[in-house]
């Protein structure tokens, strides 16, 4: 398995890269790589490129990019919004939606959400993490938390949102059929949308509803279904290159 | 939110079940519940059932069956195969299983996968808790590890296998043409599965294979892909009514 590391940089032929101090102890003290050692590197937007170590010092080092490996692949115009919950299943979340191809991650606050601090530089280097393991070349942006009111009333109506809703039944016929162009998927929180929220929600245009199946299922693993339903019938599933 | 409770005991109306020493824990000193107070009990065989408290001793209790409240509802015929990677994980897949409606959840060790113990007993109370949790009425078996190869050597050929294959694509054309009938879900370890192992899966008559799209899941989120992509278009998730 190669390395694979995200560097915040522009990458080009030839020029070395600083590495910062964690990179370094990774590459250098972790996996004790030396000087002359290869690793995939990418940063969101310049697509993968074979590099080498080209300093290995005590305190720092840095790459030089050879040649460019695979091009740039941004995932579908595919967003979600979720609640956050406990810190382990919060990061769960984003990992599996930087895994399954969500191009921005949005927390947001509900009626019932318990309201745990999100840290979003804590999510963001999760979901780093998450592109490096995953062999994607892009990074998801993970939104600073909002009111869910607040939200729906800035909304862009020209981005549905999927609300995953227990009291709707179908979930193959909603995603299978749903109309082509920019969506976010809506997580609730584990005890449910408010009876206002719900109202909100059921009278926009823009919010479409979809069931999970018959059992209740938590707010993770909600998230990791609606995001390959979505995926496999709307998204870069269909007719996919294999990795 | 009711408690909901897993009992190993036949249910019917009327007859007093002794609790064991942790549900007891659980009921009267985490939830202070006393006698009088009604939670929700099931069995994995005779559906759900309101019960009260008949008894909360120092020592432990009893509860007694009112009415049956939800009729027993199996999943469809789908098992889970997957080979356990580190316990957060392994803990994670079983949980997820549970909710999403395997009926049966089997470790397979393989080629590559790290030989760390799996234990049973661990991973089956993770199952009854994801059933209290979900709402579910059937708690799915955990099965005995088994080597991959002897459990492809016994195999009944009338169980189809979908093996999760990075080298093949469109997930959703896959999942939707599937054939009728029982089958099982193959998670392969972090790894890959070995060249031996694909030669010999794919020589298999009862063997079909999908992708789950241009990324590289995780061995976790892969098995909740495939599940609900199953669900979704075979199992119990089709037209299925709400929770």
């Amino acid at each position: 398995m190669t390395i694979r590391l995200y560097l915040d940089h522009p990458l080009s032929a030839g020029q070395p890269i600083t590495l910062d101090r964690a990179q370094a102890h990774y590459l250098f003290n972790v996996m004790r790589m030396g000087q002359g050692a290869q690793i995939a590197v990418f940063n969101g937007s310049d697509g993968e490129w074979a590099a080498e170590i080209s300093d290995a010092g005590k305190r720092g080092g840095a790459v030089t990019c050879l040649s460019q490996t695979r091009p740039q692949l941004n995932p579908p115009d595919l967003w979600l919004l979720f609640a956050p919950i406990k810190k382990a299943r919060t990061d769960f979340i984003v990992e599996k939606a930087t895994e399954l191809g969500a191009a921005r991650i949005s927390p947001v606050t509900t009626d019932y959400t318990n309201s745990e601090r999100v840290r979003v530089d804590r999510l963001a280097a999760h979901a780093i993490e998450a592109a490096e393991q995953c062999g994607g070349t892009y990074v998801p942006t993970v939104a600073e938390p909002q009111k869910l009111s607040q939200l729906l009333r800035d909304w862009d109506p020209a981005r549905r949102i999927l609300f995953c809703d227990e009291t709707q039944t179908d979930a193959h016929t909603v995603f299978a059929s749903l109309p082509k162009g920019p969506w976010a998927i809506l997580i609730g929180p584990e005890g449910g949308f408010s009876d206002a929220e719900r109202r909100n929600l059921v009278s926009l245009d823009f919010v479409h509803r979809a069931s999970l199946g018959p059992r209740i299922l938590r707010a993770d693993t909600a998230a990791v279904a609606a995001l390959t339903l979505w995926q496999a019938t709307q998204g870069d599933w269909v007719g996919a290159p294999a990795p």
